[in-house]
């Protein structure tokens, strides 16, 4: 075996983890060299985009590695510009920690040759879940997580291949992918095992909005559902489910999530987590001091509970990436400052005020598009807040992005979850064709400092007619958590939970809804079936409180909901005991 | 005079802090009486929605006084669904503090009559400030702060009696309103005594985004132009200014800002601020125990130097209002619980924690719409950071809002400002067609807790494509930051300060472009004609490294200025000494 020179760092893994920390060392130790391996033809792309360049929306695929200044990014271009050494399709086999080398084969040609190094990087990423079905070989059964399967299948798109598409798995890439079907015009079913989409990061009632979304726009979308394998009849591949029998179609993609890919990691006897993902501390070196490992296939810490969490996304690979080249950068620049210069060492290598460079628990701030339906989550979903243990507290709502006079006024439903005991926050989740994305921003900045609801009031964010409105819809939260602890019932919305059996009398439960007349003309909620339906608008609620018997259990419900808790008010006033108000968001109502 | 028998709570004002005051105390506090006087026609109405129905994108008027649900907000409307007592068309002309009365004249008869209250609320707002210049008498002449002079202006334009406008101030309203003087295709002339639009908020470089933006919609815009007075020639006004001489046009607007509305606090004692501001504490309450104000009357208390400041905008109105309604609330709820019964005090009215609501230091976070370009700030300006005697650091830097691949991405620049002695983050002001809005939310929160630069690197943002990229506008501005510690020269962007004579020796300076060739064919920027020039793009410099020349005093640029900062590594790194980038936004060169 060939035996190279070595260099300072190696780098597994040519991504987003990887990469990043590559550009760090290169601007910050230019003296030092960098090797980086990448098994796949392609580096520093874009995987995000992927579902994009799938469905047809990102023309070429070389955009996905295009820097910001049209340039790809090439191993030239991370030779000339970044000062680091990338060899692509270069796999490696093996790491040997007492001899500090890694074993590389040539994909091109198959030889093989060992590398040295004094500090290694491991980025290697995540690898698709493996189906718990038997699945026949075929190429129009393919995963969709790598470069290839999205070349794959847009090619075959494009030559009219495909006319029809199963997507199994029901996560943000599959839902990303139906939306890209919708593009195509497919005719497509999405199934999903669980009894909701998204699971990962929305509550149902939430993940309702998602799979109305991609109904409107003609996804057939089978939850609950289990595939019990995938063969093939003559060449195309059919799912077999339990609930919804076979399933033909021209093509099919399993989107059934990743794990860490820690074959290398494990093999050298790195320790791993109860995920398979590699443990790293703060400062994402793992149990080998001279090995850093960051990205997909890494465990980290969640800033809420302190647990370690799996959360592959490439937001948190990138901010690892930096961490790792900032922290190599200190430690070597410090050993290497006689050997190369003080140039390097003062100005550039070491870190001016000695503190390493750390990550900070994550949160799973996660953004996914489905069609027009934007949807958002930061922190704890309520399923997961109450399975760490926490007095958890929900509150939903409606709002407009913008004041409703303007004319490009969106709406969005929010779902914020906190811990009843001490008021901290645990999560949000957004969804609707308004602007979700400030929200959830900036509740993953306060989450991030520990904030409690009560600190959403002090907010100041920006407002101006064309973007915002003048209270912020955080604010509101704050005020109707501020509502709950005097006394306020809110439900989940009646989308959620029809007929409210683990709350109240379903026979004393009448359902009093305060919308104007049209509006209650023109959208009944299918809900109503299940009870009593009492219509009076807000408007008219004081003077036609008489109507109401006290010995009734009401649900008031509006819109967005602020007619709901002004109806709440008034009754609660006048001496009503039993009124609760149903949580906005009635996805399917179009509410 | 008629005596009235009076209320719980008497509030003067019905625009925004005033109305949310009530609405609150309704809600809180229903067996209370609330008293709302507001001198104008129109109650709760979206002021800051005006230039919008000005321009006509907002079709109706009453758009701007409707609630999300499609209800006009009249006084009807506060009485059945608020639990408030408005009376519109109704003057407050005096406050009798001893004998807890205020006297109103009612406009629709001229009658007055006395109204007593056990707590005011002082909500009056702000008046235009009167110009520093002669104006004739003129009905084509007009402030821009009321519904009638937004009504007034739509319904000449609508009549086509407006063919040129000149707009006089370029604040937010000034923009605002000459974006909507292209909406209707007037010949718009924009003058602002100082050198730069939106000086309250931006610093010169930053507003030259707006300025350019107005330009290329056809808008005239004469920044440091001095009007000396306007009169009438023929029936229309003839503006004189002092450096483009006379502006005929068929219509005037005065947007010379406001100052607040205190001449029935003044008249009846409570304290007023250097600025003719209400004082107020965290509580909104003034020097009068019994009296509460909020909104453009009253000053506010700076989150970032703690000093009085008079910011007028309709976000913080609403945020007193509603600390002044929970605190009433609280105070009143424990005072009356005995008379009026245990419900109220028990589970609405009295505060339930006992902590009293309050107001943090503001700071000043504004958007501004300027036709596509989005405008906004939070913070401190340079200049008033500088004036307040930090040692203040700026950065610059342009982004994507999205990754350069997806469809629909759009750029920005940001500016930010902060400590150098503490690192504590002073102010951020961002430009674009891109999505600022986040980063100004984001930053606005953190900016609120106190943060420094690097606790911005902890930020775990939404990313998807359709959304952002994979790191943050604000981890990069970190990671600059923690770069220029190290020692990156970062000056301001080009078109800011031509030549740079305050920081380099002009004779040795060459501009050192960094763009691809096409780019440098393409767009080349004015201010080259100060220096020399020298093009190499970024990926030939380390190869081409021979042809500088290391005496001389090298300002590097690009386009967004991460090729810049590249390069700067790669050139600081072999050890030349006398280089700087140039900060990203060159408004004008359409970088």
């Amino acid at each position: 075996m060939i035996e190279r020179k070595g260099s300072d760092v190696v780098i597994i893994g040519g991504v987003a983890a990887g990469p990043k920390a590559g550009a760090v060392l290169g601007r910050r130790l230019p003296g030092a060299t960098v090797a980086l391996f990448q098994r796949d033809e392609y580096i520093s792309y874009g995987s995000c985009g992927l579902p994009y360049f799938a469905s047809g929306e990102v023309g070429r695929f070389d955009a996905l590695t295009k820097t910001s200044y049209d340039v790809v990014r090439t191993p030239e271009f991370f030779r000339d510009i970044k000062g680091v050494d990338v060899m692509t399709l270069a796999e490696v086999t093996a790491i040997d920690r007492a001899a500090g080398t890694v074993t590389v084969r040539d994909l091109r040609d198959g030889s093989v040759f060992t590398h040295g190094y004094a500090t290694l990087v491991i980025a290697t990423g995540a690898r698709p879940k493996r189906p718990p079905f038997p699945v026949d070989r075929s190429p129009l059964i393919r995963y969709f997580t790598r470069p290839e399967d999205a070349i794959d299948f847009r090619r075959l798109a494009e030559r009219g291949k495909i006319g029809s598409l199963v997507i199994v798995g029901g996560g943000p890439i599959g839902c990303e992918l139906a939306e890209g079907a919708t593009v195509w015009g497919f005719e497509t079913t999405l199934v999903e095992r669980e009894v909701q989409l998204l699971p990962g990061g929305f509550d149902p009632e939430m993940a309702l909005h998602a799979r109305r979304e991609l109904e409107r726009n003609g996804i057939r979308v089978l939850t609950g559902a289990a595939v019990r394998g995938i063969s093939l009849r003559d060449g195309l591949p059919v799912t077999v489910t339990d609930i919804a029998g076979e399933l033909a179609s021209d093509y099919v993609i399993l989107c059934l999530g990743v794990e860490p890919e820690t074959s290398l990691a494990a093999s050298c006897g790195l320790e791993l987590g109860r995920y398979g993902g590699i443990l790293v501390d703060e400062h994402m070196r793992t149990s080998d001091p001279s090995i850093y490992a960051g990205g997909d296939c890494v465990e980290v810490v969640s800033g809420i509970t302190g647990e370690r969490v799996f959360l592959p996304m490439g937001s948190l690979a990138n901010r690892h990436g930096r961490v790792i080249g900032e922290n190599i950068a200190g430690s070597i620049g410090e050993n290497i400052a006689g050997s190369i210069g003080e140039n390097i060492a003062g100005s550039i290598g070491g870190s001016i005020d000695g503190t390493p460079a750390r990550m900070p628990g994550a949160l799973g701030t996660a953004l996914v598009k489905v069609c027009d339906m934007n949807m958002g989550c930061v922190g704890l979903t309520e399923r997961a807040a109450r399975a760490a243990g926490y007095d958890v507290q929900c509150l939903w709502s409606g709002f407009g992005d913008k004041p409703e006079y303007y004319p490009e006024a969106r709406g969005m439903v929010l779902k914020m979850i906190y811990d009843g005991a001490t008021n901290r926050l645990l999560g949000l989740q957004a969804a609707g064709d308004g602007d979700i994305l400030r929200r959830v921003d900036v509740f993953s900045a306060m989450l991030g400092r520990g904030c409690a609801v009560d600190d959403l009031l002090d907010l100041e964010h920006g407002y101006a007619p064309p973007y915002s409105e003048a209270m912020d819809p955080l604010h509101h939260l704050a005020s109707l958590a501020a509502a709950k602890r005097r006394g306020l019932s809110l439900l989940p919305p009646c989308t959620a939970s029809a007929g409210y059996g683990d709350f109240l009398d379903q026979d004393a439960m009448v359902w009093l809804d305060v919308r104007e007349d049209s509006q209650f003309a023109e959208k009944r909620i299918p809900q109503y079936d299940t009870g009593r339906v009492l219509h009076i608008p807000i408007g008219q609620l004081r003077a036609r409180i008489g109507e109401l018997d006290r010995d009734a259990e009401y649900v008031i419900m509006c819109g967005r909901g602020s007619r709901s808790y002004q109806a709440w008010c008034i009754l609660h006033s006048a001496g009503f005991t039993r009124v609760h108000v149903a949580g906005a968001g009635n996805a399917g109502a179009g509410l």
